[in-house]
């Protein structure tokens, strides 16, 4: 938290419109931090559909045990989320604290615990007791306000070193249907079938069926394209409530032409945050776009392009600014997907670097050094084998990152 | 090259004896380094046999693809290394260097070019000019000699601290047969059934074939279970050459028992080889051995053990000497493989942390933190799932690691 906002922060916000039938408040619970808000308290009017994504961790935190349960109902009331502590890795205890927590939101909102959904982030192992949330979930339960969402985002970060808000419109029939979408996520991040926290909501009428439905591709092409660290958390949410509060017909069928329309925007706020968090990526100088093809296959290009933006060595090399495509070669080389040496092209922007296996006839060092100078830089890797693609999003790896995770239980 | 010797440095090193058949010499070639060896060359005995592991990278160097060639014949007169250039994604032009200064050895030692193994180590995808190895290979095979051994291990450092030798003896029927190692390695550690530029040499007479058989699983427990930084090089090398000039009979059979003892003591001296490469990683601070207990099979507890290994949540919180097991639960978590979080232990030295999916009850922070502040660390997890286990060394990821690969080209 005491760590100077990232080079790569947003410049300006977009202004996040009210979602008809959401309502929340933040308070300081004083779990782990102090003088700043740690907790978020939703409500969501009678009808609110929810739809999900996890991490794929094999040790996942309490909370999302608790929501993987509860998304089974379909049907949301409240969403109760805190920074400071993630209630990973607490054995009964944890259980305990999200089925206390979960009773005193449900209370306070006067509805079912099954309805109410939660999310921890912060450190692990630490049990977190239920009790912070007795007299703050009561006392924001009787100021709850349809924004400003900036102060949603805020109380759910943790290393952040700043919110992370999108938002996007869709129109059907003259009617526009909102979307407002906020996450947090800084280090630990390698999303694996899930994301960092982040939650959207909407006043789409949507049944959770097709919103799921939706969601888990969108999911594929935001935020488990991105990586910080290659760390992958045990707390990874998204969770997206639909509140159908917008005046048009309901959309319960997937191939209802209003899900794809729909599905573009959901997915442009996803892509926005997940760039977001990549831009917040701890100790983070340059954001860099990483993108295979020629590969074999789509999942293969993927594998590659992860290999490639997870290797140490690339990112400490665009940390420094220096164009060393042989560190590319061998972070291709060691992916073990479908490679040859002899057809690998490499290209940083519109720099080709190398080409048919060795350096390429016209590089300029100069240029490529000129180039790498540049914040946000791509990196282009064609395998010339087959028509597979993919894009990674990830930042370089600098000295910010050990000051941020070196020093004691950060 | 200008970065000061490791703290995990040996506070001594073995004696290397000479090798009866091997005899070598070192010079200064000037391919990139100053007032520095940069080349070696040894002569082989006629009847030396020959044993090798290469790299898994789907983009190999030339001189990997070289000695995969020769190793067919099984038979080896000469080695030639070089450091400072890798040789690798060179593409026609790496392949002609590989022949050329293959003959140059060759016509200098009086030897076939067949008979002649290669490998490089450097940088990547620059050109490596084979008429650096014409003078310099005369000239050495003017001056070949039994000794010093470190002279050799020096000759083939890149960003190496320090020189890597490992020795060994096994006698039979009261012959003494000699084992002696050099490696170098310090970054793009993590060698997949492979290894970096490793080197032994023995007098024991005994078949390519039983050689190769061995080599094969010694690996897989010694350089396959390193890391320093996740990363896979181009050009992991290790060649055994047998001479066969210790005085007892061949080992033709690999159910000869006395294979078994000249595995053990193989195996010893690659052993005490990787964990010298580890020792070294680029900025360590601190070595850790990571045993993983009671997984499903030893292959998954291989992929966990390597999973917590490569970390980079995991090893800066060990730069930070902080006994942080809640990035070792997300380690576990991430690795994809069984695991039980209500069954998972784990502990620092002797120390255990945390049991059945919470923090230990005796858990003493202030005991835990005492033993992190030592240099040689133990990380133990428990699965308690099964009879799998497997134990990977690593290093710390410290400001050293962003010092000496963050600047330009290193």
């Amino acid at each position: 938290m005491a760590h100077s906002v990232s080079p790569l922060a947003p410049k300006s916000y977009p202004d996040l419109p009210p979602i008809a039938g959401v309502r929340f408040a933040t308070a300081e619970a004083g779990i782990k931090y102090k003088n700043r808000t740690d907790v978020l308290l939703a409500a969501f009017d009678p009808g609110t559909t929810v739809a999900g994504v996890f991490t794929s961790s094999k040790c996942p935190s309490a909370p999302v045990d608790w929501c993987r349960d509860n998304l089974k109902g379909g049907v949301a009331r409240a969403l109760l989320v805190n920074s400071g502590n993630a209630n990973a890795f607490t054995g009964m205890k944890g259980r305990n604290t999200v089925q206390v927590s979960a009773d005193y939101a449900a209370r306070a909102l006067g509805v079912s615990p099954g309805e109410v959904f939660l999310a921890s982030t912060g450190v692990i192992g630490e049990p977190l007791d239920p009790q912070k949330f007795e007299a703050v979930t009561k006392e924001m339960a009787g100021r709850l306000n349809p924004g400003p969402w900036m102060d949603a985002a805020k109380a759910i970060m943790t290393t952040d070193t700043y919110a992370k808000v999108a938002t996007a419109t869709v129109e059907f029939d003259g009617v526009a249907v909102s979307i407002a979408g906020i996450a947090k996520g800084s280090g630990m991040i390698a999303p694996s079938m899930a994301t960092m926290l982040s939650f959207i909501f909407t006043d789409a009428p949507i049944s959770s069926g097709v919103l799921q439905g939706l969601l888990q591709p969108l999911i594929a092409q935001s935020f488990n394209s991105i990586t910080v660290d290659s760390d992958t958390s045990t707390s990874d949410t998204c969770l997206v409530f639909a509140t159908g509060a917008a005046p048009i017909d309901a959309i319960n069928a997937a191939d209802d032409p209003r899900a794809h329309a729909f599905a573009a925007a959901l997915g442009d706020v996803l892509h926005d945050l997940a760039i977001l968090v990549v831009r917040d990526g701890e100790g983070a100088t340059k954001m860099v776009t990483v993108s295979v093809e020629g590969a074999v296959s789509d999942e293969s290009a993927f594998r590659i392009a992860q290999s490639i933006a997870n290797s140490p060595l690339v990112k400490t090399a665009i940390a420094g600014e220096d164009a060393n495509w042989g560190r590319v070669v061998m972070a291709v080389g060691k992916a073990g997907e479908p490679a040859d040496r002899d057809k690998l092209s490499i290209a940083f922007g519109d720099f080709t670097v190398a080409e048919n296996g060795e350096r390429a006839a016209g590089y300029d060092e100069t240029a490529a050094s000129a180039y790498m100078k540049n914040e946000d830089l791509e990196l282009r890797v064609g395998l010339g084998l087959g028509a597979g693609t993919a894009t990674v999003y990830t930042c370089d790896l600098t000295h910010g990152y050990i000051d941020i995770n070196g020093s004691y239980r950060s």
